[in-house]
């Protein structure tokens, strides 16, 4: 019966076959004759010396060659292929320190696999985009190759690949819960609704209910997946579909506890990105912060009080009796603050007003008004929500009695009280929100690999 | 300004002061008084000896003591506490063969940290779960604790874990792509639709789109996430929201590249699980698949006329004429076959007909009715989905075209081939189907943590 199988194609049967030298490891073949695969990149053309810069998955190649001819394939007939056609370059790799990345290839031969005819929307072989915010959305397509921008995504899945990491090696178990639900229950608003079969479901505005729920399978669980937030807000730090990292764990003491591990979590994330990523954090000219060995954290009356000391007359100083929040200027004389007093990136803001968190958290036991929750800023933003939760049953039904909450759209979530929870806690940290303050960038957007916003939903 | 710092409780400033010893750690600790915390799993008192087992979220650990008194903390007045009631058991660790996992604690000392006064809705100490599926789903919150059940989910973790480790290995990016997207346009059908601040946007059938366009980014990616499917199915073997894991990568030859990276992929996946899932898969009386040196295949029209000479009588067989696709029984006959003729769990069946594959299916250029594509058969069941999609915009422009579909809507998607994309392919395995069939369980529900269907989207 052999024969009812079909012949492959003999060189495509193995994986092997198509691995091909990778322009990150030309430093491995110096004085061999190899070839890359890529994008045609740019061609410059200095008085008899030319240079073609080819760029792959990982990195550029750039080829040298004084004779025009090496460039004829360039041409066909009157035209020539614009940049982004895809190519095969072959050449002599040899260590040159004054090029890119410290190898070129020489004596290059340049195969034209698939021309592209027209010129890009937004040029992306010079060392920067220029372009408006609105045009590089437009056009994340493209734009998202060019090398600084694909160097923020590269650095999105290490950090995704380091939170993993660590909570794995504390026997966390990851899962992935449901994005569809049944009520707009965690918040009441700001969710999007959709038709499921005719009647109305929404989507997940945080994996909260399920991640508590599975403390009671597993114990200790994590969960890297996208959240949904119908918040028509139009800034440069909101948007409404991001990435968050979200973490719960059993047999805490307090939030304290959940600080300490969040601590360790970040600290893991930048050791990675330190290790990992050093040809991307250059090429954006990123600082990483400095972890201390304990975050340091301020509880929010003391915040206030020094916000009021300090800036109690200034434009977005908010009174703490009006509105029991931080407003981001507070956010951001905070974490000037905390550069200053203790030389940290970090600042955690810990026990918020009870009345501007969900009816799940836990109350200081000792100031019944406020919580054992916190918000870690960093460089003055806000870039975790964590703390404890609530794990008896009678005091679930006491939170939602007191929120003026019916309980059966609570039910499935609530059986796990009902049925043994432990003391626990957990936080969520946004993704993007890390890589802009990591970056220093000016609008979340850009460290959003494809936005949706009030005004966006495409691409 | 120390002072302004507040005095966090000593003992959990770190994360090392609320590590204490797993149930899976016992053996290390043998002749050592330790406690565990947890879940109390079950209470049995069998003429004189009386048994307490503890779930942690990793195992279960059994103490032994013919002292009635040792259980004395399970009643609190008239009553006595119930399974899952918190608790913390101490005791001296000793060696015992015929002790689940092979150790027990003697001596023990049981205090109750929050006790549950009602019994469960469905029984999980027992070895199995005793209740309809119904029920079973109603109540996933608590039955998904039953160690039967939470290995599952164990083994899914495993499964997501695996297949990122060998896709990073083999220099893939990860992508988190966006799942509120602008047009129902993958198939045009089957996407739920939401009110995206009061115009419609809908939930993405798949990363299709993006993870091609990100080809043209990182050359080699892959995600792990949710995919939503509006499919009025009510099947054991359709949900309508699930996880799916999708890879795409450039410069391939054909699908048979395809086939071959993930051949590596499902073979380092059940690797793993062997080697780190030992107890999972032993729990669940799982075989685990062998993974042959080359998925053996068979080519779409050729399946169709093994399966006409040996069944075109029988229930289940479907004319190529009149429906160019595999029934589910047919599916089950090439599943049996292959077990058969080569031994293999899995399957290929190649080329299915072009009219069958969405528009950026690549075609066979030797049978261009054919498709260069593949569905995966695993015990005779579709796994996966794969093939090499067209790559060139004129190719692009013209399936569109035949398939009587506009432009408008592919705008964003096509500037990617507009401007250079290399021959490319990929893959999406479905997470639960995979486990519902190295599980053998006669249902998709139960290997989905908390199952979205037709009458279902609560828990």
């Amino acid at each position: 019966m052999q024969t009812r199988l079909e012949d492959p194609p003999q060189q495509t049967d193995r994986v092997e076959a198509i691995e091909h030298t990778r322009s990150t490891e030309l430093g491995q073949h110096v004085g061999e004759r190899v070839y890359v695969q890529g994008w045609l990149h740019n061609v410059r053309r200095l008085g008899g010396v030319n240079f073609v810069v080819v760029r792959d998955g990982w990195g550029t190649v750039q080829a040298v060659t004084e004779s025009e001819d090496d460039l004829a394939p360039l041409r066909q007939g009157e035209r020539e292929v614009q940049p982004e056609s895809i190519v095969r370059l072959t050449g002599m790799v040899t260590a040159t320190p004054q090029a890119p990345g410290g190898y070129e290839l020489l004596q290059p031969q340049l195969e034209i696999m698939a021309p592209v005819w027209e010129p890009l929307p937004v040029l992306i072989s010079k060392r920067e985009v220029k372009a408006s915010l609105t045009n590089m959305l437009d056009h994340a397509v493209t734009v998202n190759r060019h090398p600084q921008r694909r160097a923020v995504f590269r650095l999105a899945a290490a950090v995704m690949a380091a939170f993993r990491e660590y909570l794995h090696g504390r026997h966390f178990t990851e899962i992935q819960t449901p994005k569809i639900v049944a009520s707009a229950t965690e918040s009441g608003a700001n969710v999007f609704k959709l038709d499921y079969f005719g009647d109305a479901a929404y989507l997940a505005q945080s994996p909260q209910f399920y991640k508590q729920i599975m403390v009671g399978v597993f114990e200790r669980v994590y969960e890297v997946g996208p959240v949904f937030r119908a918040e028509p807000h139009d800034t440069a730090r909101h948007i409404n579909e991001y990435v968050s990292l979200d973490a719960e764990f059993g047999f805490i003491e307090n939030h304290f506890t959940v600080l300490a591990m969040l601590r360790d979590v970040l600290a893991h994330i930048f050791a990675q990105l330190e290790e990992r990523c050093g040809a991307e954090l250059t090429l954006l000219q990123a600082r990483l912060p400095v972890m201390p060995a304990q975050v340091p954290h301020i509880h929010f009356a003391e915040a206030k009080t020094l916000i009021h000391q300090r800036h109690g007359h200034e434009v977005g100083y908010m009174d703490e009796r009006a509105e029991p929040d931080l407003s981001p200027q507070e956010e951001r004389w905070l974490g000037a603050w905390a550069q200053q007093e203790f030389g940290s990136d970090f600042l955690a803001v810990t026990g918020y007003p009870m009345r501007k968190r969900p009816f799940y958290t836990h109350a200081d036991p000792t100031r019944p008004a406020y919580s054992n929750s916190f918000d870690l800023l960093f460089r003055g933003l806000e870039l975790v929500t964590g703390g404890q939760r609530l794990h008896l049953y009678a005091d679930y039904l006491n939170a939602l009695a007191t929120a003026n909450l019916p309980t059966q759209p609570f039910e499935s979530y609530l059986e796990a009280f009902r049925y043994g929870m432990p003391p626990h806690g957990g936080f969520a940290i946004g993704l993007e929100r890390l890589l802009m303050q990591l970056l220093d960038v000016p609008n979340l957007r850009l460290t959003t690999l494809f936005p949706r916003d009030l005004n966006r939903v495409a691409p």
